[in-house]
């Protein structure tokens, strides 16, 4: 299991856009046979950062995701409103 | 549901001690009864950067756990071997 974390810093008053494309993305990607759960969270004490964590069961499941026509499509929107490239971690589990 | 994602930058070397404290701050902390998940990871293209991703049940909880007797001795053992503060985001899901 693979878990990613890719945080964004929305441009201000962007972020409902960037929720409203956000959850066209969530819903193809759990459409997806590879993946196990996907979401857009929040930061409690600034609105600007949005951020997906993400599940996938295998490396060659999210490779298959980062070339996918909804994923490629929405992300490209996505970086018009974000004020730097996305900060992305994938990670495996310790314990 | 409170997920709190805290990013370690690891120094070189350290990464076993910083594992073996950290499952010891993992087992305390999943005994608390606001907890619902508590784990270690790492990131695949960098074996220093471990991440701890949290869930908790409310704001009361993760303040409860952030002065607990446990959280407070480990996360300054960890501080000593790190490069930097490690990097913590305190989310709300969207959807």
């Amino acid at each position: 299991m693979l878990k990613v974390v890719a945080k964004a810093c929305v441009k201000v008053g962007e972020t409902e856009k960037f929720k409203k494309l956000s959850s066209e993305l969530i819903r193809e990607s759990l459409k997806e046979e590879a993946n196990i759960s996907y979401n857009l969270y929040e930061d409690i004490s600034n609105k600007q950062i949005l951020t997906f964590i993400e599940e996938w069961k295998d490396k060659e499941g999210l490779t298959k995701h980062m070339k996918s026509p909804h994923f490629v499509r929405i992300m490209s929107e996505l970086a018009k409103i974000q004020e730097k490239d996305m900060d992305i971690n994938v990670y495996t589990n310790c314990f």
